[in-house]
């Protein structure tokens, strides 16, 4: 069982989201397990007091070192990343998640207020992970994001193992545009707007070659960035099958 | 008011985590309003289908162009963007969540499945926007990531505007180590850790520069991609300063 331990000031919103739909019926079933932990449990006072304010100046509170770190030990285990879910963090995608759903599990710390001690990052080597650019008012939306990214990758979780194939990020690319019926269907605009003939004819490699396509054009139109990487993971590939090949004349 | 609107097959996922801390709190108190609105309630048998099969085959589902489209038509309104939260998007950012909390609210269309049919996209002419380079079971998480962002920014709901102005993103750099008490503080590894002399002087300007410093190593350490655009712009601002010299001499 794919093991989940999110430390939070906010243990009530777990399961939230990932008791619904794919992620909840996966928790019912016992493909993962979710232990939601307060870190009010661990002050050391009896106001139940976590942050203070921070050395230097500045507005907001700071979470203390000590009580998250006993939080953090009271859970702790070798077998599963600890990461604390930051903007300075690297950024999460598809292939972290994988990562992450292969192994055995994950422990996730959510910060709140202006954030947490930086001597229990270093302490106890925390991994930071971001989930983008933006500042959330805590880790835990940023919880939910790591998890539902990795739940869905677990065996038996999404019904057929295709989907996960073919859709956004497995090769490196945005995902083809996706049609269903009606196929002519006529939009608020009075246009009416028919299914591409090629997704009609039933020819398979066509089809794929140009879901392909499309793939490759929506996603150097948005995503230079992705593009680069994709051309350049390309490009090696070309690089090892000659040298395949080259090997085998 | 801040309105926002949220197209759903998961209307009991609204508000969520949305209902605590910040955010519900400035629900409750009308800072922003949340309208979450069942897609499904505009489906057109009495099975209530949402979904059907991919035109050129492929697996799962893909949601019907006709259902989504009266969902949309009966809560867009021009005064508020309409977004559809997908992986194929502009990635979101900060710059994108004050542009959005500075409006009059959002309208943010949750996808499932595959997807949705590219029709509805092109008919509406729908902002696509991805909070990462990962794949979720649905776009409701990336709604509470986009709304929360945003909520945060709204007049009133964070205590102190400076806590705004100082964190990640506010200057293009990720931010700087925070500390709080114990000012010296022995971790798990029995090694004990003092805050830097600096923040205990109470030097403003030295506490200003050291931060800004840290903040600067950080960023340039951990994402080339943000340094880059921090030096550029930050070489405009001299190039711009320098001309109005230029100007005034």
């Amino acid at each position: 069982m794919w093991q989940a331990t999110v430390l939070s000031l906010f243990p009530e919103m777990f399961p939230g989201p990932l008791g619904f739909s794919l992620a909840g019926r996966a928790l019912e079933t016992g493909v993962w397990s979710l232990e939601a932990v307060d870190i009010r449990r661990f002050a050391r006072d009896r106001h139940g007091t976590v942050d203070d304010t921070p050395f230097g100046g500045g507005a907001g509170m700071v979470m203390r070192p000590d009580v998250l770190s006993d939080a953090i030990a009271a859970v702790k285990t070798p077998e599963r990343p600890t990461i604390y879910l930051s903007p300075r963090g690297r950024p999460f995608d598809q292939a972290r998640a994988r990562a992450l759903a292969a192994g055995a599990g994950v422990t996730l710390v959510c910060g709140r207020f202006e954030g947490i001690d930086e001597r229990v990052i270093e302490a106890y080597g925390l991994e930071e992970v971001s989930i983008g650019d933006m500042v959330l008012s805590g880790g835990e939306i940023a919880a939910y994001v790591v998890l539902d990214a990795c739940i869905r990758l677990l065996p038996g979780v999404v019904g057929t193992p295709q989907s996960l194939a073919e859709e956004s990020f497995e090769e490196g690319l945005l995902e083809y545009p996706l049609y269903t019926r009606p196929a002519a269907w006529t939009g608020p605009d009075g246009i009416e707007r028919i299914v591409p003939d090629i997704l009609q004819t039933g020819h398979h490699a066509k089809i794929a070659a140009w879901r392909r396509e499309k793939a490759e054009e929506i996603t150097r139109q948005r995503r230079p960035d992705l593009w680069t990487r994709y051309v350049a993971r390309r490009g090696e590939g070309l690089k090892d099958s000659s040298e395949r090949k080259g090997k085998g004349q």
